[in-house]
């Protein structure tokens, strides 16, 4: 027994160490863009439906008990037991907003490859995003009222928050890319504990700018009304914003003031855990 | 007790005989309409995973225990008895693949609108559209590959299972206001239980071949992939169906050989109860 859980060890170790070639700044850009698609359509889906305010307060059940947690907390709880218990979470690409312990009972076995460096792997920003989500985005994205449908809206929720932490928690792989490609200069930042100079080292306004403007026009695209009839070319230049299913403002704005800066927050905390 | 059994009894019936205003000719298709740009979405989400067919498989825990269900129906089974707690299944719309016993303990009430003739209500096609989903759509959508991550693909085969439910099982309210058009003709061939009649009545192949191009269109513009640069106006007129997330060709061919006949079968289910 023993010496198998050597042999596992080294053989994650060896992992690392010789990591996938498919780990470079050209995949994790495009696993970036597409997750932009996957974001805009849950926040779309959970569009559909209004705010629902019943499921997010902790007197919910009518009867005037009081839980310590709301409806969206209990069933999010709930899921996430399910899905760890599917062995979710052994791919280190998806972080749970609540830890279990439970044994994947239901998983087939798979052997990931590591791409992230152990010591620095379990950094990540879920408590922001969790409250980000509930506090600033859902309160733009929804309608006023209450269609009763708790279950099916915190399941939109759920699909939000999770493309959400996988995106924003990704900045552990972009931050391990540049930090080969550059290992000299980021070992001396990283070494000075210079959160500011390695900030300003992460960052790109110009291609920040892109990809803001980029997730915009998705919105605009994939909101869109499509009827059968005219030609396939879409033209959305004149279309007020009511007419779209999420407001494309309000995807630029959830990468403006959230994704990205809290992305960045991911990559300055793994490069300060990454010599470690 | 037994007098408020009654008296809810009662409310659902005068909510059953007094149906909402919402229920229209107009309604129902704006509903079905919007479906379409859930289940394009989630066919989109599906298609980002390989097949990995290990979560298919009973014989899934490497191990040689064979189970009587594969990874997906335990995962599925799971995931739906957590949404039955949480009272999804309160709203007639939305039907669980499996049956559940458990009470709805997470749910805050509410009470739901009844538009569905009580006797009739019950009348689905989800054995048909598991098998449809897993034996016929699945191989057309998914590469060929594993990458491991089955609780996600699964999780993503589910949300495309409950929207097609969702949408085929719709076809109640369809025939409930098909029927509340013109409670005459549809009585006699009722009671004449003449199938191929009322199948006849219900079609109409202008319609059907409309919401064909446009889910095809639906799956060209929201599987594109969009750059920051150029106009607004998407031109994929050019495009080669391999450049889009999802073939359209596979979309058109979901409604023409089976969304489509699956929901005209539940339509004249429910009408053949409609007077029991």
């Amino acid at each position: 027994m023993a010496a198998r859980a050597i042999c596992t060890a080294a053989l994650l170790l060896l992992a690392f160490v010789c990591p996938s070639a498919g780990l470079s700044l050209d995949t994790v850009r495009e696993f970036l863009t597409r997750e932009e698609d996957t974001i805009v359509f849950s926040l779309i889906e959970r569009a559909r439906y209004p705010i629902n305010r019943p499921a997010y307060d902790p007197v919910h059940l009518g009867d005037g008990r009081r839980l310590n947690a709301s409806f969206a907390e209990l069933f999010i709880r709930e899921s996430e037991a399910v899905q760890s218990k599917a062995g979710r979470y052994q791919s280190l690409l998806e972080i749970p907003f609540f830890a279990y312990r439970v044994p994947f009972t239901l998983a087939p076995p798979y052997n990931f490859t590591r791409e992230l460096y152990p010591a620095a792997a379990f950094v990540n920003v879920n408590d922001a995003i969790w409250s980000m989500y509930f506090n600033e985005l859902l309160p733009l994205l929804a309608k006023t009222g209450d269609d009763g449908n708790y279950a099916a809206t915190v399941d939109s929720d759920l699909a939000c928050l999770q493309v959400l932490s996988r995106r924003i928690n990704y900045g552990r792989y972009v931050a391990e890319v540049k930090f080969r490609g550059d290992q000299q200069t980021y070992t001396s930042l990283i070494q000075a504990k210079d959160r500011d100079a390695l900030m300003k080292l992460l960052t790109s306004e110009a291609q920040e700018d892109v990809v803001k403007r980029r997730v915009e026009k998705k919105a605009i695209v994939f909101g869109q009304s499509i009827t059968s009839d005219g030609p396939i070319e879409t033209s959305v230049n004149n279309s007020s914003g009511t007419d779209f299913k999420v407001d494309p403002s309000v995807v630029y704005k959830l990468y403006d003031q959230w994704v990205i800066p809290l992305t960045k927050q991911v990559e300055v905390e793994y490069l300060l855990h990454r010599l470690d």
